[in-house]
């Protein structure tokens, strides 16, 4: 750009999809406090009203943020690789801490009111997502923020990276899903089904969970909308091909 | 094979993945007929246990038959590929099929109860993705089946075709979670939380329900695992391209 060169812009769509998404993740997060201000009496620490931070904190953490994290390779396609990077582990870093809060809620919750903890699907599949979601980020660290990590080490780990980063960001949305599912069931299992007001709007979250899942899975899958390498990248990718065909001929896989 | 050459091999991984995939699909089917079995009275059409057809329908259709028609491509990689899509298509139809004897056991055993249809979650979530699926089954018949779709705009679908593909298939096993816990929290809502033998059989269903998506999933998105195209294929596809770019210089994407 300080070249007088004109900027460098998006494919066309990709901003908008992005724009949707965006739009998607405030709604879900203002049916969530609707939901638990209107109908569940709020949400305060230290009370019986402990356990509302429980869904506010985890789709706040689980979903927005680590939808956004996923979202940042795509939205700063021309800024340098490093600091993109930085700031998708800085995402991720804080949906961890986000959801670490929206954990503790529950259990300290449960405790409170005697209720057994880890019995239901949806703490099963709850908890099994935020320990693999927490493993993921110390390894993506390990691998592509320290320098420690080789070139080839890094180019073999990053495909496993994408696909259980999509797939933890799934299982985190079905999570949702299941615990919207068991709230109603304890809460409103007299009047759910005659289509109380309060069972339409949490069913509406669940769908626009679904909905924003879609949507950033879309911009995560086009081919055409993944990152360009960088010239300066690409060069350097050259360089260290030349380097190791050059130290091992005929070189493995 | 006829010329005395070696018979193509599949690639190191893909088999013990299928494998793996096959084996967890037949246990799906095991520990839903034994959790209907042993802890539901079993199955039966036209009885108070009509309702057991629906899990067990579900299970079948929208989960192993569908999972097992996107393994198609990568199974038989080396045949024809207008067989294999009869093929996709067909295990498609089954699942459809299947799916459909499981929706009208819910909905005749309702009726025969009393109870509401189409409030929950579960049932949205459900009916729009059976929906969606019949309908991009329709679409994939016009498109590719039936001769009349041209080569440009088969390719301008594929990748959308693929992506709702993957799509439908994670909807299909987040719905049967939404059922499982709804089921439990309507059977045994009181004795879950003390770990009763079906409340842990059934989540270790939803875990298995999970493990299924995620090999099916790996084996889809795997680079390497793609169907390359045979020979044929791909001269014919040059002649076309020449064909096309004679016609029309210059022209559209």
């Amino acid at each position: 750009a300080m070249d007088g060169a004109p900027p460098p812009t998006s494919p066309a769509g990709l901003s908008a999809y992005v724009a949707v998404s965006q739009l998607l993740g405030l709604t879900l997060l203002a049916i969530t406090g609707a939901w638990l201000g209107r109908y569940r009496g709020g949400v305060a620490w230290h009370s019986p009203l402990q356990f509302n931070a429980h869904p506010l904190c985890m789709v706040l953490g689980m979903v927005f943020l680590q939808g956004d994290a996923l979202l940042v390779y795509r939205v700063f396609r021309h800024e340098a690789k490093r600091s993109t990077k930085a700031l998708h582990a800085l995402l991720h870093g804080l949906a961890l801490l986000v959801a670490l809060v929206g954990i503790i809620a529950v259990f300290e919750s449960h405790r409170a009111k005697g209720i057994p903890d880890m019995y239901s699907l949806h703490s099963w599949c709850g908890m099994a997502t935020f320990v693999l979601y927490l493993l993921q980020w110390f390894l993506g660290c390990g691998f592509f923020l320290f320098p420690g990590a080789s070139f080839s080490l890094r180019g073999w780990y990053k495909p496993q990276h994408i696909f259980f980063g999509i797939t933890l960001f799934i299982l985190s949305i079905t999570s949702c899903l299941l615990g919207i599912t068991e709230m109603l069931l304890f809460k409103i299992s007299d009047s759910y089904s005659h289509f109380v007001p309060e069972g339409i709007l949490a069913n509406t979250l669940g769908v626009l969970l679904v909905a924003f899942g879609l949507v950033v899975g879309y911009v995560l899958t086009r081919e055409e909308w993944k990152r360009p390498p960088l010239a300066e990248e690409l060069a350097l990718s050259m360089d260290f091909k030349t380097l190791t065909e050059g130290e091992s001929p005929g070189g493995s896989q």
